[in-house]
């Protein structure tokens, strides 16, 4: 049973569980970005291993890497991995100890909100192959995630809303509830003592989704919602070199897609224009897109790999918030009508 | 649930099941040696994968070649892949299957006696990784495993009676009777007929002891009876320059683990001399050993990654043929005397 650690003392709380698993020797995998963190959290000994940041690095090189440092250096199926960064080193991480010696335990220290909120529960590892996003992988529970967000204040602020447009996902598949305290909490001027509730509350939401459907045959669907519209735009913005952070991506491909929920489903049009104030104040530049990009974008939402036919594009829609509603399809009119909507409610 | 077929018509039982999962991609991996029952076996258009042969090349580099195969090919997560060859095949083809995506389903077809009996079940799969065997892998077991007896005829000899060994272990540590049936059965004059119902039960020995202990928390040790001194003759071998066939090193390695069990456990000594008998006439020529090898033996013994600790080492027992003794150690000067014993026993 993987355990789930929301403090703001992570250094006693991670010596407390090493303590505990007793591991024969102990690594600490961090990139250069989150090195200082981990040497901070490293009151036991453990054996420093540090790789270049950034998801370009998260392959097969690096991952090698980090096996060799163990294999080198004597670690067994006793020993223990634990990760201390952003969502690459907890999925690089993760799928490194999956695979060595056919699995060792290993503890998430996420330092983002993206990694505490989407990267760090539900076993996803793996790293990048070729052009393919993780391609090679593993489903892979941590022993422990130990989450704070004492580490959050030193990242850029994008960086923050864009963990924070996940925590609105969550909201949005799990209660209506959850959803109006995240809109009424200030992620542009953050508390961030006030976060840690919020975000207990919120992974918990995606803790129990993934417990009930560990290989996403059904409930877990509903994680993909914003995701569809969300990586279309993510990858256009790619294609111009111009990349956008995931969690704005996932915003705004949250409007689309309650547009789309709007058309075929009911959703209330004020949830529409609740969303879109938030998008403008907080995930501004809105994607610069025309109806000239509609067909890329198409292309785009229906080469997702949760996709199974060319014609009609899966979605996870909603009634209402709190209300998921999974395996879900529209056609391509109907997803041209929720763009030019979308656009509509974002003077784009 | 894993599905075990025994059959000689294995074109037709593959075909069935290749219908029953309904890949919309299906990907048949082979070495050199194996390509041509590979391409007999193809009746569903399935796309060749072929990698060079021999364990030098269970490496990242092979397994890097197949993720490419299927990537680059547009495998998703509803393709098959099919392995057809020994164990190093059914190996690192279950690792790239349970890898490729997070995971996607594989098909054993082993076409060596020993890949039928031991690598095939059990669900360990993976890689060597610098000079380290298996290190890199995961526990995943294929949907099917189709055993036929029929690719055994174009083996070397020594090749079945290597697969063989295995055999008489699973009989040690199952049933008396077992073990009585496979001692009576001339494997070095092999009707391989009348193998195929022989290797039926001893495959189901390992497939329940897997299922009841997947993990190798316990019961599951009482297959590695007769591999830590086995090891230790394969390393030696490996060492200078002489390589020997795994059975044949497990097959010696099962007669000096009988003789700490009778030194230890009152393993009877009429049981010896059969064994012996059998090692002689079939299992020639024995390791040549003298006492002057015993520190590297007993080094090599210590450093089996089941082991633990340095001065005492593990070995899995038997009471009697049929009744295994997990978790059992034996000091440095029982080891030695065994292995006099052993000596004396082959006249080494």
């Amino acid at each position: 049973m993987q355990r789930l650690i929301f403090t703001n003392d992570v250094a006693a709380q991670l010596a407390g569980i090493v303590a505990e698993i007793a591991p024969n020797r102990v690594y600490i995998l961090t990139d250069s970005n989150t090195e200082a963190i981990g040497n901070e959290l490293n009151t036991f000994g453990a054996k420093m291993i540090t790789i270049q940041p950034g998801d370009e690095h998260k392959d097969l090189h690096s991952l090698a890497d980090i096996w060799s440092e163990l294999s080198l250096s004597g670690a067994t199926r006793r020993s223990l991995l634990i990760n201390v960064g952003g969502g690459m080193i907890t999925d690089i991480g993760g799928f490194a100890a999956a695979s060595f010696k056919r699995g060792i335990r290993f503890i998430n220290v996420p330092t983002t909100l993206l990694g505490a909120v989407d990267a760090a529960v539900g076993g996803k590892t793996g790293v990048n192959f070729l052009h393919f996003k993780n391609e090679i992988g593993a489903f892979a529970a941590a022993d422990a995630v130990i989450i704070s967000t004492r580490y959050f204040s030193t990242l850029p602020a994008a960086e923050l809303r864009s963990g924070f447009a996940e925590m609105l996902k969550h909201g949005l598949i799990s209660s209506a509830d959850t959803y109006r305290r995240l809109l009424a909490f200030d992620i542009v001027d953050a508390d961030l003592d006030a976060l840690l509730p919020l975000l207990e509350e919120n992974v918990g939401v995606k803790r129990r989704i993934v417990e009930i459907d560990p290989r996403e045959q059904g409930l877990r669907k509903a994680l993909n919602l914003g995701h569809t519209a969300g990586h279309a735009f993510e990858s256009l913005a790619m294609e111009r070199q111009a990349p956008v952070p995931h969690g704005f991506a996932v915003a705004h491909g949250l409007l689309v897609e309650m547009v789309i929920a709007h058309l075929l489903e009911g959703f209330p049009s004020a949830e529409l224009q609740i969303f879109a104030a938030l998008l403008r104040e907080a995930y501004a530049p809105a994607p610069a897109i025309t109806c000239d990009d509609y067909p890329r974008l198409l292309d785009l939402m229906s080469h997702d790999k949760k996709n199974v036919s060319a014609d009609k594009i899966n979605f996870t829609l909603l009634s209402e918030p709190g209300t998921p509603l999974i395996d879900r399809t529209a056609d391509t009119d109907t997803i041209k009508t929720a763009l030019d909507l979308y656009r509509t409610l974002l003077n784009i």
